[in-house]
């Protein structure tokens, strides 16, 4: 990327009357640089079976160029038009709950051929009529896409191909799942049972992992006929989302971003978040490091909430904060979901930037403040680079098999990712399928409940080699087919770890003890869950407080090889879990003058094309706050303001400061 | 009506022996002198399909007329026989749910041919059979009709009907729905999509509204088959009821009363609330404000509790509240659902007036001595004429509407309603239909969120010619096919209001704070909903309490034209609305003597068949209470004694007074 | 039974690697003395349809004769194969959601001559391989059978059958359930509504019951094909389990275990409970008692948990508690399932003896002692008699009535039972089939909601004959048809109980008093239901308190006849009801040394082969305990201590001690 993009989607589609020139006109005076088209509105390129009408993309491709703004253009292909259901009703996905209704969007069965030929028909059309606009700067392929649950017969019969493939014979199936149990033995593949009736959990986990392949077999279709049309210069992304809790909250569930993403030149998601009280800037550091991790590289955020709903209208100074935010966790674009709001249907109340009276407001007026400083920033802040020491390993295949057991993965992930993020620990994602844990001084690993032995085995080799390893409860008990490893827990990593346990309980009035970490006396609850841990060679950092379980460790540290190995046998306050990562963070040597402050005073760090180091200071609070400049000389950018090492620096409400070293 | 109506539902089929008799002489002993009959008992009038059997419907016309009692006969309709669901099951309605079981009443499709050619049959030999009766004083259509949500493929195409004489071509459809989002934009009539499946609430709005319509219909095509039986001197009403709650809430979901009522002669209702220490008197006021509105007059209420419910087991006392609360909102009838206990089925533990042992007790008792008041005060009851000065306008469209973001409508509407009813202000329901908003000084308007231009400028007019208004947030938000009107909220009004916003949250931790209203200081929280207005011409009466939206306003008045309009920007305390209330009102001189005491004494005028008013005092509390009489001097006409202005009258709990001036 | 068994559920089939020999081996050592096999594996005995593989059945008969265990042969019928799902799937019941989907077990319909067919092949096959195995002791039929709510047209015509035997004509039968309420009338058999869209709870719960008796007959026909195969010798169980909670609870809702049971020639059932602090030994002694009715006779523990669920995992000791208990309340077996725990599917949290890993670990290690114990003293603590002197009579129709009315019978039920466990009265379980009720002082009977006129006049019967009868609210309100009796209730039982109510009502904010019970002051509240109660020739124990409900009867007793009957018209704190069963127990004679201690100190009583009384004393709670040893001298079995009776005996936490009279 060249410059850091500013930007909105736009729909000329939705407008209630003819606006384009003056949204035109008052982008521009905001500095917004780039907008988003053409995503999810199929039934206005193509009103008819085979009837092309691409007159609002060609409107907003001729008013935008003349404006000087570049374009992102969307595949439309995440909603169906009428016409389609209406005369394919076999298009629409089979879920367990039956047959989907046309109406939302997302609910078409991906596999499907007829499906493929009318998305495949429309994108190229589409990819025709934009061809020819130098200002469009890349491909968004379809949007947030996931399997949908699709579980049909035909879906049933690639996964019994699947399956075939996988496993060979039956025999090895029935292995490998216990399929002994409770006579769910299968005799052959056409007897395959409904994995959407099953309760072999083994099968159920193997059955999300076909969907979610399929949505990475979706995109990289469509890269392959956008492909075909993109010039060498422009870029094809997707705009990837989180696990939903009402915001972007964790790994999301239904697809492998990683996997999916292989498909794409420059990674791209949604970041949504609370606000108001609420913002802590978790969700932000969260979602970008999980994008940054898809390429290895810069990201976009092609979708977030400018006024959004309605108990997220923001507070002054707000979108502000995010903006920077995001871009200090390297993101190259900052683009609002959306220009206006809707006057109709479904998401009237997901504001964009614009109320429904499309006159200035205050968020808009927010936002010329940012273009403005974004326009003018742009050479330092695009494509930031982050050089983190801590890294924490997510699994999807671990997400699944916990979340069969109604245990949420994504739970223990923030715990461990908000504890790192409020001591100012900035930590990059790994994934599975991320050869490069050595790059990393400290892994921190979250529940990974379901693992191959192989990569149970790269972590162990890890602390091996001198790494520092903090992993919680539920590591190392199942295989990649959640089969339970018949061998002492935790599996693989026992030596590793200095631990062993075979029992568990939910803890009920159990705190845990120390007399190695200072936890204060009101913090010490352990909760969701706990293993009844012997330390065999660990040394045991807490005990359970417990008259009858009191015998055994809550926390334990083992040194192994080169390395050292911690363990959380229980969830723990985040209090506690501080005490722990600053124990480990400190013997890592990844203890900088960062750690002198903490949330809600965040500070990111990143170097810059110039090669310089960018340090920027969030107040994510709603006061104004009194911080030391703990870095070394730099100018202030917003303000061109010189900060010495030791300047007390005043922010305002959810203000900051982006100091660029000398 | 020539007399108050005191009564029951009689279920001469439900008996467990031979009780006709002996039922008879003991209503006769307590004075009822009207019951309901043959509603919902089809399946014993017709035993098998054409074979008619009005045994029961004769045995209660001849016990009743050998008794001297009237009779209203309802017409069974609205529970299916199983012969017809086992020969029809296609009369069965498909709802959202799918296809229903026959089982439960109300579930058929209610434009099912094969169900009228059936209910039509039924009703004509029934008012054969009923004719001869002179004490037949009316009859009831159905019973608590409404669409039951039938949503068949033949009932989407009586939609797609009803769409193409509404909007001409699919092409004003689609703009007016905003059909292009999420690509939701039809392309011809055959195409259009289910409803039940659409995130499109301008679409599914409608199909609300179509559905209501279907009811009105259904009531006429009853009527008019009524009609041809009827003599002139009987009346054909319905009973219509609210949004359940498990009591009587507020307005009906699924019926406009007001279009349904058109073919009524009298209105009718039921009306359910809960007692014990929870009888407030409010559903009583409210259901017969709306009620009465229907005819613009007196009203019957069909059916109400005796003891109901096991949590409504009555009180000592509280049976004759109910009864004369209803009388003095303008009911000419007060009829329980039912004379006994059921033994058997669905109702068993809905109690009527008579336990399960048949015999006299508690409840009949008290009924005794209402009946002897009401036959004895008959002429000075009946046809009571209310003259109230405040009108509150209610609006199916705009509950369906907000229904549709979770929003409960009719909590707003109970709150304003409520706290009216604590000041002892009486106010009269309108519907957009009503054309007199003129007759009224005040008017009060809660959450008028979807209203064509036209009804909004009644409101406008309506304040500039001297009204004093008092509506709330989300009014004027939408127009009546629910797409945001694209200007400066609030629209339409935005000059009589002299505001303006177009941010909006949802208040945490927010209060408001006034120099103007004085509202207790823990009675100052917004809650539900906060639009950040700017009061460009109107005063201020409160802003919000809050560090970042203090400086927007919370409640606003404004002078316009002869009139003035006040704004509620937020969901108040009653303690804040009441002063609200109480400055408008005093301002349009309405503040009577009734606003000397508040609830629990509840104070409710009228005026009788002799042009003298009549004041009701109500003790709606568990404890004694001592009230200053406030009006001019008269008699009690339960007691017959004379009353002075200024007496002290002596309450007992749950008792009441009834005061004819002189 | 010659030998107390304990056992474990033994499946081959689930390892994950060779571990037959190790296994006998460990349980060997463990003194567990018989296994059970075969049980819901159906799949691996018959992979094919018609092949047969009864490998994993012979290689655990072999292992285990050669170990010198016992065996139980389970039929396998419970989970069928997939081939069988996929080649009828007919055979999935049919029930209220629909059709089921493979996967679960227990989701097949029972009444499928299809499923008959090969369940009775794959059984023959089974009984025909274990026939020559000296040491398989008995068998098992199917697993915890229910109907599963089978209810498909095939389902359907059998109950119309059973409705023609039970009525002859429809007129009857619509008398009988009240049909003419709400058009339900029905014209002849071939138009029967579907029982699961009704709304008429008499003909619901006759389907209910209906559904019962397909158990009954399901598990005769099991029992007429094994007693084919098995010898004199061998006994004829099945499983049966108690309304679920999350644990064993109470009386099982679809199955009537006393008809069910006929078959039989030994009880057996599974009982689950909370351990660690809610460990209370209440569902065993509720279970226990239930079990022992049923062949009035011991009975078997088939599956206990050793560790089950997280939240189970035993404290120290706590598995001896169990064991124990369940040996003190007459069962001559406690099996846990399983032995090992399983590596995959549903049930992997669902733990057994072993953990995951096979190792010998404190459960196992406690289970040693247990053996060791069981082994030592099995010839004094096998086919222990007890003599109960209270009876509690439960009723399905009862439950299965109140259950449609949203309330839970079993709630009263172990509200009455833990009150008199919490006295330390032990009491056995009647069920209406039986005759005896003479054989008890004491009978309680709790909410006996539906229950034909004969049952009622049995217990009015038993007390005018001297008998002391403790019921409740809601007792004596409809017949077996759950129609309430047209006459003053409690129906039947009025002049026995010396009181009349026709009203009642929830209690909020509602007290009793009482000047005769000793009630502390805040024990005093009444919840659930009330009746109003008029005392009429009853004495009245207490009074509701409240302002207007405090003139009618809260508890009443009633001389009559010989004896004496006591009414409780609401549901009290276990407090009052403990006076109340206090002021009974003592007027019959049954009060006694126990009673000089309480809960959590459980003392039960049983008489040995031997003819000599044995005293179990257990500690249910987390603390030491000192409790004077209160019977006569004898010989502390566990310790070959002797105890003389006042001797201060010390309990550990959760300890127990098991003294046999001298």
């Amino acid at each position: 990327m060249d410059k850091l993009l500013y930007g909105v989607a736009y729909y000329d589609e939705y407008m209630p009357y003819e606006r384009l020139e003056k949204d035109m006109e008052m982008m521009k005076a905001a500095n917004i640089n780039v907008i988003r088209i053409a995503e999810s509105t199929w039934a206005s390129e193509e009103p008819e079976d085979g009837v092309f009408d691409f007159t609002h993309v060609e409107r907003a491709l001729e008013a935008s160029q003349k404006a000087g703004l570049s374009v992102i253009v969307g595949t439309p292909t995440y909603a169906i038009p009428p016409w389609l259901a209406a005369k394919h009703p076999e298009i629409l996905a089979v879920t367990p709950r039956g047959k989907g209704k046309y109406g939302a969007r997302q609910n078409m069965d991906i596999t499907s051929p007829i499906y493929r030929f009318h998305a495949e028909r429309v994108i190229r059309k589409l990819m025709e009529c934009v061809q020819k606009y130098p200002h469009v700067i890349g491909f968004q392929l379809d949007n947030e896409t996931k399997h949908y649950n699709t579980c049909g017969p035909n879906v049933q019969k690639m996964f019994a191909k699947y399956l075939r493939d996988k496993f060979g014979t039956v025999e090895a199936m029935n292995e490998a799942y216990g399929f002994n149990y409770w006579s769910n033995r299968v005799d052959s593949w056409e007897n395959l049972p409904d994995p959407t009736g099953s309760i072999n959990w083994s099968y159920v986990g193997e059955f999300s992992k076909f969907q979610r392949s399929l949505v990475d077999e979706y995109l990289a279709w469509q890269a392959k006929i956008v492909r075909e049309y993109a010039r060498e210069d422009q870029f094809i992304t997707h705009n990837f989302d989180y696990e939903w809790r009402g915001y972007s909250y964790g790994v999301q569930p239904d697809v492998n971003h990683k996997l999916a993403a292989k498909c794409l030149t420059v990674a791209g998601c949604d970041i949504y978040h609370p606000t108001q009280d609420k913002l802590t800037g978790k969700e932000i550091a969260m979602g970008g490091a999980l994008c940054r991790n898809l390429k290895q590289d810069n990201y976009l955020v092609i979708e977030t909430e400018a006024q959004g709903h309605a108990n997220w209208t923001p507070y002054d100074g707000q979108l502000r904060l995010h903006a920077f935010s995001h871009v200090a966790s390297g993101a190259n674009a900052v683009m609002y979901w959306h220009w206006h709001s809707i006057h109709n249907s479904f998401e009237t109340y997901w504001k964009g930037l614009l109320s429904h009276d499309l006159q200035p407001n205050a968020p808009y007026r927010e936002a010329c403040t940012i273009g403005a400083d974004f326009a003018r920033l742009s050479h330092k802040l695009v494509n930031l680079k982050k050089k983190n020491r801590v890294g924490m390993l997510v699994s999807n295949e671990a997400l699944t098999a916990l979340s069969l057991w109604r245990f949420n993965y994504n739970d223990v992930m923030r715990w461990m990712f908000d504890t790192l993020y409020e001591m100012n620990i900035e930590c990059d994602m790994l994934f599975p399928q991320d050869e490069n844990f050595e790059d990393y001084d400290v892994l921190v690993v979250p529940a990974l409940y379901s693992a191959p032995r192989e990569l149970l085995e790269r972590i162990r080799d890890f602390v091996k080699n001198g790494g520092e390893l903090v992993t919680t409860f539920r590591t190392g008990f199942t295989d990649d087919n959640q089969k339970v490893y018949p061998e002492v827990q935790p599996a693989v990593l026992q030596d590793c770890l200095g631990i062993a346990y075979d029992e568990f309980t939910i803890p009920e009035n159990v705190g845990i003890q120390s007399h190695v970490l200072s936890i204060p006396a009101d913090q010490q609850q352990a909760s969701l869950w706990m293993e009844l841990v012997r330390a065999e060679d660990a040394d045991v950092l807490a005990y359970y407080d417990h008259k009858f379980w009191g015998k055994y460790a809550a926390i334990t540290e083992n040194a192994f090889g080169e390395g050292h190995a911690t363990y959380l046998a229980t969830m723990t306050s985040a209090a506690a879990l501080k005490a722990v990562f600053e124990r480990v963070l400190k013997r890592a040597g990844v203890w900088g003058v960062e750690q002198q402050t903490k949330f809600p005073m965040i500070i990111k760090n990143a170097v810059n094309m110039d090669g310089k180091t960018v340090h920027f200071y969030f107040n994510y609070s709603r006061d104004d706050v009194e911080q030391v400049y703990l870095h070394a000389d730099g100018v202030e950018l917003i303000s061109s303001d010189s900060v010495q090492n030791g300047d007390i620096m005043t922010f305002e409400p959810w203000g900051f400061k982006v100091i660029e070293e000398k």
